[in-house]
C-alpha cells in the first residue's frame, strides 16, 4: 500500500480523508478530540480497526493538555474523553475496545505522575496502531491458503488497508496471495449508499496491482450464480459470542446468495472485533444514518424531496451462513461459540 | 397519475423524458424513428409495456412518409423499420411483441392501398397504447386482493404507471387498493445503477398519495427480515414458458431474501411479457450496458478511472421463488408451465 490510513507525526494525527477518495488524496491534520470525533462520525476514517486506532489517538489528544494535578482528577478527564469519543459511532466494537484499553493504561498506576501517564497513553495509541498492522498481516497468512491460484474473491464494502492501519482484514489474504505470486482477482460490490467498495476497495486494489471489477450490490447474486466467484470474504464491525457478524449493510444479502450457490462465505476480523459480552447478533446495536446519504448525491437530490428513507448502516449475518471467521490466531470454524471461546483462552500447550 | 408516460398528439409522440425525473418533467416531441430508437436506448422511456407502446409508434413514424408504390415495397420498409427498432434493447419481449403485432397488421391485406395500411398502423399503435392501460387496470384488480389492509409492499425498480401507458403492473394492485380505501404503503428499492426506484417509483407513488420509503437495494434483505413487508411485487421484462422471470438487476436477490423470510414474491406482468418460445429463463437474452452507468454520476467518476465494471441490466428469478404471476387474466400459480399454457388458450367455458 502506497497510501497510509493514519499516522502520528509532529504531535498530531495525519489522517487520509476517505470521503474524498478516489479523486483526491487529502490528509487531515488532527490535533484535537473534537475534530477526531467529527472525522469518525463523517467517515473520513472508517473501518472497525482504523476507528479503534483513531479513537486511541483522539483520547490522547483530548488529555495531553490536561492541567489535572491529581490522579483522580486526571482519570476523570480520561473517562469523560473516552465517553465522548465513544459517542461518535455505535456499531464497531473496536472503538470501545481501543478506548477501554487506553483507560486501563491510564488506571494502571495511580502513583504515577500525570505527565508520565500522558506519555504512556501516547505510547499505547502507537502500540494499538502497530499491533493493528501486525494483526492484519497474521489474518492474511491464515486467509491466503483459502484462496486458490487463479481464484476470484467477492468482497463487500472496504475491509482493506484503508479500514485498518494497513493491509486490511478481508483484503489481507488477497494481498498475501498476490505477493506470494498467486493469481487472484476481486469483484468489489460498490456498497451503497457511500460507495466504499467502488471508491476505496477498487482504489487500493488497483494501487496494489490486483485486478478488480466493480459491480452494483444488487449484481452480487447473479455474479455468484454465474460461477465467477470462488469465495466471499468480508470484514466485520462486531461479532457476537456465537459468531453472528455485523458488517456493512448488504452483507447479509451476499451471504444468502453465497449459500444458495454453495460458495464459501468468510468473515475476516481481528479478535478485537469479537464482543463476547453479546450472546448473539440480535444484541448488536445497528447505527441508523441520515437518509440524505441515500437520496442525495452531494447536494443533488436523487429522489423526490421529502421522501421517507430508511438507512441502516449495518446488518447482521447469522453464524449459520459463515464458513469461517479468519482471525490473527487462525480460522475459527463452527460451532463458533466454542471456537471463539477457545481463541480467547491462553494456550495450554 | 397526473403524469403521462407517452401520448400521440399533433402527429408526433409526446414522451416524458424519465432520465430527468424527479427534478424535471420534460416531454420530448418525437416525430421520427431514429429519435425514438435513441429514447428507448437511453431509457427516456423504459419499462417493458411502455417500450412496446413506444416502438409501435416508432414504427408508424418510420413508414408514414414512405413513397412505396406497391404492397411488397411498403411491407419491406415495415420489416426493415421493425428490425431497426428491435435493435434498441434486447431483453424486454414487449418490444418484439408490439413490432410483430404491427407487422401482422401491415401484412393483413395486400390488396389495400399503402395509404390505408398507414392509417391502420397508426390505429394499431393507438390500440396497443389503450390496451396497455386496460391491461394494467385488470392486473390491478387481480393484485388488489393479495394486499392486506394496512399492508406494506416491497418493490424493485419501476413497474408503475411510468413503465406502462398508465397504472403500472407491479404498482397496479397498490393503486387499486389505495383507490378502494385500503391503507397500503410501499418500500421502494432505489435500484442501482440508474435509480429508477428512487427517481421514478417514489415520484409516482408520492404523486398518488401512497406512503413510500426509499431504501438502498442492499437493505431489502434486512427490511424483509425485520417484518416490515407483507409481500413483494415486481414487474418483468420477459417471462419464459416455465415461469422464470427476467426483471431489473437485483430482483433475484430480493426473491432469495423473500423466500428466506417466508414472504410471498409476486411478478406482475401482462401476457404480452410472456415469451412462450423460451422454455426457461436461461434462454432470455440479458442486456449488458455501459459500465459508466455504474462508476459515474453524471460526469463525475465514483471509482478509479479505468476500473473494470460488470453491468448486466437484468437478472432471472427462477420460477420456484415466485408465488404467482399476476396477469390481466388472473394470478397464475405453479406449476407455471401449465397455468401459462392455459392462460393463452381460448376459454372453453
Amino acid at each position: 500500500m502506497s497510501v497510509r490510513t493514519l499516522a502520528w507525526e509532529e504531535n498530531a494525527v495525519l489522517l487520509l480523508d476517505q470521503t474524498r477518495l478516489p479523486r483526491e488524496k487529502t490528509y487531515l491534520r488532527i490535533d484535537n478530540p473534537q475534530t477526531m470525533w467529527q472525522a469518525i462520525k463523517q467517515l473520513s476514517v472508517r473501518g472497525a480497526p482504523a476507528i479503534g486506532d483513531a479513537a486511541a489517538f483522539g483520547l490522547y489528544l483530548g488529555i495531553r493538555d490536561s492541567n489535572a494535578d491529581s490522579f483522580d482528577a486526571f482519570y476523570a478527564e480520561v473517562e469523560a474523553m473516552a465517553r465522548y469519543l465513544a459517542s461518535s459511532r455505535p456499531t464497531a466494537v473496536n472503538l470501545f475496545w481501543a478506548l477501554d484499553r487506553m483507560k486501563r493504561v491510564a488506571a494502571a498506576d495511580p502513583t504515577a505522575t500525570v505527565s508520565a501517564i500522558k506519555d504512556k497513553l501516547l505510547a499505547e495509541a502507537q502500540a494499538i496502531l502497530a499491533e493493528d498492522l501486525d494483526t492484519c498481516k497474521a489474518i492474511g497468512r491464515h486467509a491466503e491458503p483459502l484462496i486458490p491460484d487463479g481464484g476470484t474473491v467477492l468482497t463487500h464494502c472496504n475491509a482493506g488497508g484503508l479500514a485498518t492501519a494497513g493491509y486490511g482484514t478481508a483484503l489481507a489474504g488477497i494481498y498475501t496471495a498476490h505477493e506470494s505470486g498467486k493469481s487472484v482477482a476481486v469483484f468489489a460490490d460498490e456498497t451503497r449508499p457511500l460507495l466504499q467498495g467502488a471508491r476505496i476497495t477498487a482504489f487500493e486494489l488497483m494501487e496494489a496491482g490486483v485486478p478488480v471489477t466493480v459491480i452494483c450490490d444488487n449484481m452480487a447474486p447473479v455474479v455468484l450464480r454465474e460461477g465467477k466467484i470462488d469465495l466471499v470474504i468480508v470484514g466485520a464491525d462486531r461479532i457476537a459470542a456465537n459468531g453472528d457478524a455485523a458488517n456493512k449493510i448488504g452483507t447479509y444479502g451476499v451471504a444468502l446468495a453465497a449459500r444458495e450457490h454453495d460458495i464459501p462465505f468468510y468473515v475476516a476480523a481481528p479478535l478485537s472485533t469479537i464482543d463476547r459480552n453479546l450472546a448473539d447478533g440480535s444484541l448488536i446495536p445497528i447505527e441508523e444514518r441520515d437518509g440524505d446519504e441515500v437520496v442525495h448525491w452531494g447536494q443533488v437530490p436523487t429522489a423526490p424531496e421529502g421522501v421517507r428513507v430508511y438507512n441502516p448502516a449495518f446488518d447482521v449475518t447469522p453464524q449459520a451462513l459463515i464458513a469461517g471467521i479468519i482471525t490473527e490466531v487462525g480460522v475459527l470454524r463452527a460451532p463458533f461459540t466454542d471456537s471463539i471461546r477457545q481463541a480467547f483462552e491462553p494456550s495450554t500447550g
